[in-house]
């Protein structure tokens, strides 16, 4: 066992939701000592990395209700019970967005917040991009404007922070070291 | 007001913890429907890219409750009250690292959760490293192992998932991109 590692001695569910659940944990710490930890359940998510032809990458501007703001994101979304990661990517892509690929890959998955959360997400490359559809197949709560940047525009999003969040930014890394 | 806008009908906390508080939102949707929004608000957090002297990179091992298991990440700690982000990074990197350093300037902030979860992380670059302590002052919950590591044992590290969490990868991307 981990010198590190800490026993789980009471879990109280507080909250059981359509996205996440929160439990409270009563631990028992590496020196003998007992403390709590505030814990959020999330099924995980995907998020695709999508470059066009034109060398342009689709982005997605939605409302951010715990942000109480709207950001531009690349296209993601959370894990159906039972539906692999690459299927997931697939679906919320052309949903989102309207495009299917010829190839998506998977590249990296992260914990987002593992401070407190257990969402990791996958982070997908499409290549071969097709517009399917010109119409979004959305959730019934899901309202989502699709735009398509180059890199240069990208970059001055991220500095007027309409791009603000980890796994954009880190497809922004991606997109300048790699391809 | 922006088309994507969702208006606060109602808002009901469920937890108020010393990490975290939940909230669950009756939300009027653009369409006009009505939804319900899931939502965890925290304090914020800052992280800590911190090389040596020798063109390590230094990183902390510890045990994460949420995810059952141990990570390797780079130095973070959450915002205190009252306390501006640049001086949580000089705190946390000397309480979890013993290191002090000549410059800490500010790269990158990003949200980590944006579908759930208001947590912003400040990326911090610390430039001058000196090791001030080999005594860490940690806080009394908070059991923390610190390594070097080189580029190339870094990298590994996310091959093996020993690394796994949005803000590190970040930080090798831009060790990679930009030093």
């Amino acid at each position: 066992m981990d010198h590190l590692y800490e026993k789980t001695m009471n879990q109280q569910r507080i909250f059981s939701g359509k996205v996440i659940d929160m439990y409270v944990e009563d631990v028992l710490l590496p020196n003998g000592e007992t403390s709590k930890r505030e814990i959020v359940k999330h099924p995980g998510a995907v998020a695709v990395i999508a470059i066009t032809k034109e060398n342009k990458m689709v982005l997605v501007r939605q409302y951010r209700k715990a942000l109480e703001r709207v950001l531009v994101e690349i296209p993601a979304g959370k894990l159906e019970k039972g539906e692999a990661p690459l299927e997931t990517a697939r679906r919320e892509l052309e949903e989102e967005t309207g495009y299917v690929c010829e190839t998506m890959e998977p590249l990296h998955s992260f914990y987002t917040s593992p401070g407190f959360a257990d969402e990791l997400v996958h982070i997908f490359l499409a290549k071969g991009l097709t517009k399917k559809s010109e119409k979004q197949m959305l959730d019934d709560d899901e309202f989502v404007d699709v735009l398509e940047v180059t890199l240069e525009e990208a970059l001055n999003m991220v500095k007027e922070k309409q791009i603000y969040d980890a796994k954009t930014i880190y497809a922004l890394l991606y997109w300048q070291l790699y391809m």
